[in-house]
């Protein structure tokens, strides 16, 4: 079959392997029908993440049909569609059983970073009970796609932890893909503003259609600060959430953040950053940090299938399997390209 | 009337005063019975607090006796022995109405901050109604002392906002009266593990006596997390709770949480901390910050009078309001006095 | 002043009265603009309510300017536009200070209930600071209504005691205004499925309107029970929300609740109901009761002056304050008018 | 193997039947070296458990040895000494996902209900991974049995459905083995009143003993309600368990609840009650039901190793399986036996 692999920092490729086989009574193969690309990757083939082995398939979102069944697995069947979650749960670990699925002690996140991943035409998914999704009727392939990783991320660590409220004022820093997705997902919860904040104005332009209530290009941070403080009438918001990953991106958070306020922080930090708890400890504020537990998946699969959110608006740009180095070289350069997801489909056998 | 009054940067005295007068409806005239020093009398007596003005009374905890009452007091009549919250409440702002008192609107933490506080033999309480506590039948004056500050501090922002549940782990950074009040709060809610750790000795022998089942004195920090990844297995602890305030304590705890674990954040710090995102943005981890809000106040009194805590555990040292330059001598050095909290009466009349 | 009278059980007239005076530094009297008629009033007037004295002034609910205002009132000031809470707060009982208005010592729901209230020219609102609120500027003064007992009602006793979450499943027994708020207000948590019962027709239309996913004419019990059950593959809902008060209604709640669901307990009810404890000890429900506490109308300010909900909405009828006999004619026939509620205007000074 | 079985409305006996096999790789052979008697079990023998197949074995708790173990189960090993969950968990069916075992879509309470049971000399458990628990090293073998239903149930359905707080007052009525475990249990949250009622001085002595600040001999239910309304100045409780079952006992609940307060129902009713909603629609209260989930165990393991409870307290008799007919004799006769919990022993290998 086709992957596309890492091969070493600064390089992928598309490497022929072998087609993988059940290795446990609770695994499950999956032949891919759709995939994508996460900022993630980029970081991975940037050489960020050493404990990446080369020659790896990468991939950690996708939809796809079983091929093979493990005897111990109950929820699913050959035939069957099903999302592929990002994150693999035994469901029976101490982090399962408290639905941190995410610390999983025999899963968490492994696919497209300790093990093969989504970007090949057949996956070996391990746990398939705790760890695939069906579809409900009304989500499309694609749109399944956007449940593997970027709506419960942005959902769970954005806003369920910020636990946004009705009538609150929340602000975004940064409108890439999981900044979007929390963006449609605080919505759920009907906050009364909504300020989205990033460098780049097309991605500002789509926040708005998103259901922003304010877009403010951040490059001038002080400035930012100065907008948000009027809106806020000199008080601050309810709930920052930080979905870029730099020191400078958690300091807008920390800067505007009222009383009694919680800064969600989505961003993958690369460093430290400096907390200001010389003005904080006072303030009375919460911060939580999180990688995606998938926990919320049947709570969002209900949701989109309800119409409550449209998850399609979130991609961009279409490509076949064969162009997926294509399709990494447009989102490499996703802001001249006004790129947010990318569909990946596989010829349909 | 005799204060202890702040006049400069080094230097406290005491002086005398006019007798404070009802300035509102809402307000009561409390002459004091038993008062305490806290450690932010300290910072504000070192100059760390440039918003304290000259001249001011300081005391921010306290029992007395109603001398005078606003005609809109309705909870308080004249001769009632009261607890004087370190938190004005009016009652009626957007935080009093959200119970964040600490953040009210025209109050918050004003006695012997911004206004005149309780080392005095008379004290103006502005909205006494809910600035102001009936002491209950079982506790006594000088236990009812603990109640100003030191334990709904321990108690909300350590405990409450950790989210102590039954057979955790927790660790405490500090065992100053704060740490060592929400080490006694924290067993409310029955943890199976309570690791202290400080640089005093002495206070790791009554952090002990308190309930603690392991105390590491943790002036070699990294062996310290080292015994801390022993005790569990490796896993780290599910709340640390630092009540110090510089960047080397808040460091411990972030080196010691658990995956999913919560940094309750109780010192007052004088300059930012480095916040290691990089290692925890994966971890789930929560944090909170805080000033008390006082609004356990009345859940505390229940818990104390029933016996289940002993707040005169806590003090060290008595004095009469004669000897407050020598309780204040003694306090600076409370390391070399083994003291805690110290009791500054006053001659009944 | 004119005002509208609960004379003895059966009959209400329009009397003269004094214009009402401070009674204390803590009131305000507040000239109507607005009011509206409760379900309840014709409760007091059937009688049901004996602690209702006669001669007393009917009304809970009203948007006015205050006119007189008492000393020790910080948040209003003469000429301000206010929302009369149907709620009287102090602000500093126990009960206030956790938030159960509802239950305030020496308020609680007092108006046209035990004092005169809002069907008149004019109106003493004790407490003031606690029991009105300001007008935000994109809400109307016929909307701001609607804020003094109906939404808040909804929202509070239905919708956040029934834990709405985005994707659940809900069902409402009673589309009156109670019903339809908690209708209006349920969506701010984004359920996929509103399924609202009731006996009459025009109302389940109305529904519709306001968002439900489907309607049910429950006149035959049985096969209401039946759809609903088809509706949700034989699980039954998340959460029920009676809004009646009669046993055939709760009992319609309990036959279609989920294992794990919540039932809120709107209706007010005039006897005590079968509760079927030995088909549901073993399904993890849970229940909720209660009288408006509206501690969440500061909330529901801003989701309406956001546009997440459109008070007028509910305003079906308009009367001017002499055709008051009129509209209670109108209302005590809802049904038959298509009525749900009614603004009655005082001529503006 | 030898089994205790019921044969018949009336009857058990002690049966002979073949050792149990594996049927799935998710499953485990346990052999029996404690067991004991639940009220439930007197239920099924009184026939009023239809569903109950005649032959089965009876007994759903216990601790045992694994002497077969499935491919696919991960957490234990052959030789491991566990705990026996009365409940069965899948682990990935919706309700497990929701921790809500105890409606396991393939589980639930089905040993010695559905399937074979515990008390017989091995017993087969599926989903053992998520079914089964590990004993901590300060925990013995016959307090470990404690650990299968009772305290759980207690813990889950009475203290955390009621949400006990430090300082509130508490009321149970039952002082029963599930009743006592609510007992000491809701102590993890240092209540400062616990009310017990009962109609048998014996268990009102034991719940002295085991933490009860007040015991009332309820015989004379009004008497026994005047008397919580004095100890508790005419407020009532802020949380009352249910523990017995029966019209007259929930009524005594409703009967002492304050506004605001909470009633756990933790009785297996045979019959509907009067809820006197007429009288609690107002009263702010919340109510909640529930078959235990068992998913507090893993907290319940770390409090009872760390010595916060002692779980043998409530053991009173000892047999061993061949006297396991007089067992069921003394237990169905628990008040004239002084009768709590009974350890039944197996022979050891």
């Amino acid at each position: 079959m086709k992957t596309l692999s890492y091969i070493e920092p600064g390089k992928i490729d598309v490497l022929e392997k072998d087609i993988p086989k059940l290795s446990a009574d609770t695994d499950a193969i999956v032949r891919l029908v759709k995939t994508t690309i996460c900022g993630t990757d980029l970081h991975i083939i940037a050489g960020h993440t050493p404990e990446v082995p080369e020659g790896l398939t990468l991939g950690h979102e996708g939809v796809g049909v079983i091929e093979q069944i493990g005897d111990s697995v109950n929820n699913f069947k050959v035939g069957d569609k099903v999302i592929i979650s990002c994150i693999t749960a035994c469901g029976h670990c101490d982090y399962c059983k408290r639905q941190m699925y995410s610390h999983c002690a025999d899963g968490g996140w492994n696919l497209g970073h300790l093990i093969d991943g989504t970007q090949a035409e057949y996956v070996r998914i391990h746990h398939a009970d705790n760890s695939l999704y069906h579809i409900p009727k009304n989500i499309t392939d694609e749109g399944a796609v956007m449940l593997s990783d970027i709506l419960p991320t942005g959902f769970e660590i954005g806003v369920l932890d910020g636990h946004v409220q009705p009538g609150q004022t929340i602000a975004l820093v940064g409108a890439g893909p999981v900044g979007l997705s929390a963006l449609l997902t605080a919505q759920f919860f009907s906050p009364a503003t909504i300020i989205v904040m990033d460098l780049d104005d097309n991605r500002l332009q789509v926040a708005k259609e998103f259901g922003a209530t304010h877009v403010i290009n951040s490059a001038n941070k002080e400035d930012a600060i100065k907008q948000i403080m009027e809106i806020t009438n000199n008080v601050g918001v309810d709930v920052a959430m930080e979905a870029v990953g730099y020191p400078t991106t958690f300091d807008l958070c920390q800067q505007i953040i009222a009383p009694g306020g919680h800064i969600s922080n989505l961003g993958v930090h690369g460093e430290p950053v400096t907390f200001e708890l010389n003005k904080l400890w006072i303030k009375n504020i919460s911060l939580s940090t999180g990688l995606v537990n998938t926990s919320s998946t049947p709570m969002l699969l209900k949701t989109v299938n309800a119409g409550k959110l449209e998850p399609n608006e979130l991609i961009t740009h279409h490509f076949n399997f064969n162009q997926i180095l294509e399709a990494y070289d447009i989102f490499k350069h996703a802001d001249d390209n006004k790129a947010l997801k990318l569909i990946i489909s596989f010829d349909e056998v």
